[in-house]
C-alpha cells in the first residue's frame, strides 16, 4: 500500500510547478542544494569510490536537508558516470527526495531535435517517466522548437523547465556574451523565451518556465529580470564560484523569484570532511546549510 | 579470453581518431547509421515496445551494418529514455558494434562546466568508460572551457570530439543564426573552434575534432569547411529532413573530410516495416543502405 501511494504520488499531475516552487522558496529560503557527488569527496565514512558510496552519500544528504531546503538539484552526470547502477541510483534518490516533500530540479542540461528531445522528456517529465523530477534543466542552442517537447508535458504534469540563459563559469561569455545586434546572445535567448514564460504564469505570478542566470555576473542578472519578469531564476555560481548572496539575490523581484543553488560550500565543507563518524558528518553538514541559509537570508533582508 | 580481449580492445588507446576515421570512410562511403530506435516504429517482428525490443532492434541492425558502413550514431535519448535498462542494452550494443569494427560516435549533446563534464566524458571516452565509444556529440553553449575535460581524454586514448555548429532542425537558426558582428553565431563557434582542431591533426590532414554542419543549408556547409579546413563534418538532415546527397556532401574537401547520417530512411523503410520476418527485414533494411550508399556515392562521382 506504502509503495502503491508512492508511486501514484511519483507519476500523477501536481499543481502549478512555478506556484509549488515559489511557495517552498518563501516556507524555507532561496537556497537550493546542488547534489553533485564528486567521487573522489566523498568522505570516506561513506564507503570506497563508486556508485553505492553516491547513493549512501546522497541519501544522507536528503534526508537531512528535508524540511530545511525548498530544492534540491542533482546532477545527473556525476551518477551517469557510473553507467546504469549509478542511475539507479539516482532513481531511488529522486523518489525519496520528492516523499520528503523536497523539490527536485534534474540538472541535465539536455538539448537535441523535437523527436530526439520527446525521448528525454518523457525520461524524466512523462508520465510513465523512469525518473519523475519537477524540472529538468536544458540547453537552447539548438532552437526554440527543441523546447516543445518539454514543455507539452511539463505542462500536462505541473512540471517544469530551466533554460540556460547566461551561466556562470569562466568561459560561458565565449558564446552567450556574443554581441547579436545591440545584445549578447544570451539576453536574445532571454527575450526569445519570454512569450514561453509568460503563458505559463501560475496564480503566484511566477511561470512554469525557469531561466538559468549566473550569480557571478549580477548586473547580467538585473537585465535579465527586465527580459523575463515572470521567469524563477536559478542562479548558479554562489558559493565555491565566488559569487556573493548580494550578486546570488540580483535578480530577484520585490525578494522573490530566486533560487540560488551551492553545491560545493555545501556538500564539503572542510569540517564535513574531517568528521570522523556520521554524527559529526550530520553535525558539519548541518551547519554549512545553515551558514548557506543565514548568508542568503542576509542578504534579502 | 575472448572476453578478456574483447575488454582490452574497448579500453586500450587507439591511434588517432580522424586517421581511423577517414580510413574507414574511404573503406566504406560516407553513410552514417544513426540508430534511433523510436518504440514506436520499431517492426513488432522485434517484440513489444520496451528495452528488450530497442536491444533486438539494435542489434539486427549493428549485425548487418558490419563490414558495409564505416559508422554508426547511437541517439542515448532513445536508450535513456527507459532508464537503467535501456542504458544497459546501450552498453552492450556499442561493444558488440565496435568487436564488429563499426566506428561509434554516441550521440549525447552533452555540455557542461569543467568539474561536471568530466563526469560525463569519463563516462564515455575515459579509461574506465562504462560505455566506450570512437566519439562524443557536445553542445558549446556554455563556452570552450567546457570542452576541454572532453579533449583531454579524447587525445589521451585516440578518441574524437564531435561539436555542434549548425543543426538541421527548423529551430536552428533562432540562436544559431543570430548575426554575431557580421557572421552568424555557429560561424563564430566555427572560428572559435579552429585552434582546437588544428591542433588534433592526424597523418591523414584530418582532426579527431569534428563539427556538426547540417545538410539542409549547404552553402553553410561550404563556409564551414572555409572556417574549419581540417574538421571532418558529421552532417545529419539527408534523407528524411529533406536535404539531397549533394547538399549533404557540399562540406568535402577533395570528396574527403564528410560523414554523412542517415537515421529514419535507412531505419524505418516502408518495405522493412512491412517485412512478416527476419529473413525480409534483413533484405528491406539491406536494400534501404544500398540505397542510401549509391545515392552519395553517385553524387561524390
Amino acid at each position: 500500500m506504502l509503495d502503491n501511494a508512492a508511486e501514484l504520488r511519483h507519476f500523477a499531475p501536481m499543481t502549478h510547478f512555478g506556484d509549488r516552487l515559489i511557495d517552498a522558496v518563501r516556507a524555507h529560503g532561496p537556497l537550493c542544494v546542488g547534489l553533485d557527488p564528486y567521487a573522489e569527496r566523498i568522505p570516506k565514512l561513506f564507503g570506497d569510490p563508486g556508485p553505492e558510496a553516491v547513493g549512501r552519500f546522497s541519501e544522507a544528504v536528503v534526508a537531512r536537508l528535508a524540511g530545511r531546503v525548498a530544492v534540491i538539484k542533482p546532477q545527473i552526470a556525476l551518477f551517469e558516470k557510473w553507467g546504469p547502477a549509478g542511475l539507479a541510483v539516482l532513481a531511488d534518490l529522486v523518489g525519496a527526495a520528492r516523499d520528503l516533500g523536497l523539490i527536485v530540479i534534474l540538472d541535465a542540461k539536455r538539448g537535441d531535435i523535437g523527436a530526439t528531445a520527446s525521448g528525454y522528456a518523457q525520461a524524466y517529465l512523462g508520465p510513465d517517466a523512469w525518473l519523475p523530477v519537477d524540472a529538468v534543466t536544458v540547453n537552447p542552442y539548438m532552437g526554440l522548437d527543441t523546447l516543445a517537447p518539454w514543455l507539452e508535458l511539463a505542462d500536462a504534469a505541473g512540471r517544469g523547465v530551466v533554460v540556460l540563459a547566461r551561466t556562470s563559469n569562466p568561459g560561458a561569455a565565449d558564446l552567450q556574451d556574443l554581441d547579436a545586434g545591440g545584445a549578447p546572445v544570451w539576453e536574445r535567448v532571454a527575450a526569445a523565451l519570454r512569450p514561453l514564460v509568460d503563458a505559463r504564469v501560475g496564480e503566484s505570478g511566477w511561470s512554469s518556465v525557469m531561466a538559468v542566470v549566473g550569480a557571478t555576473a549580477p548586473d547580467e542578472a538585473r537585465r535579465a529580470r527586465a527580459l523575463l519578469p515572470a521567469a524563477p531564476f536559478l542562479v548558479p555560481g554562489y558559493g565555491a564560484q565566488g559569487a556573493t548572496a548580494a550578486d546570488a539575490l540580483a535578480g530577484g523581484r520585490g525578494g522573490d523569484g530566486v533560487v540560488v543553488n551551492s553545491s560545493r560550500a555545501v556538500l564539503y565543507s572542510r569540517a564535513a570532511a574531517e568528521a570522523g563518524d556520521m554524527a559529526a558528518w550530520s553535525n558539519a553538514f548541518d551547519a554549512a546549510v545553515e551558514t548557506a541559509k543565514s548568508d542568503l537570508a542576509a542578504a534579502s533582508a
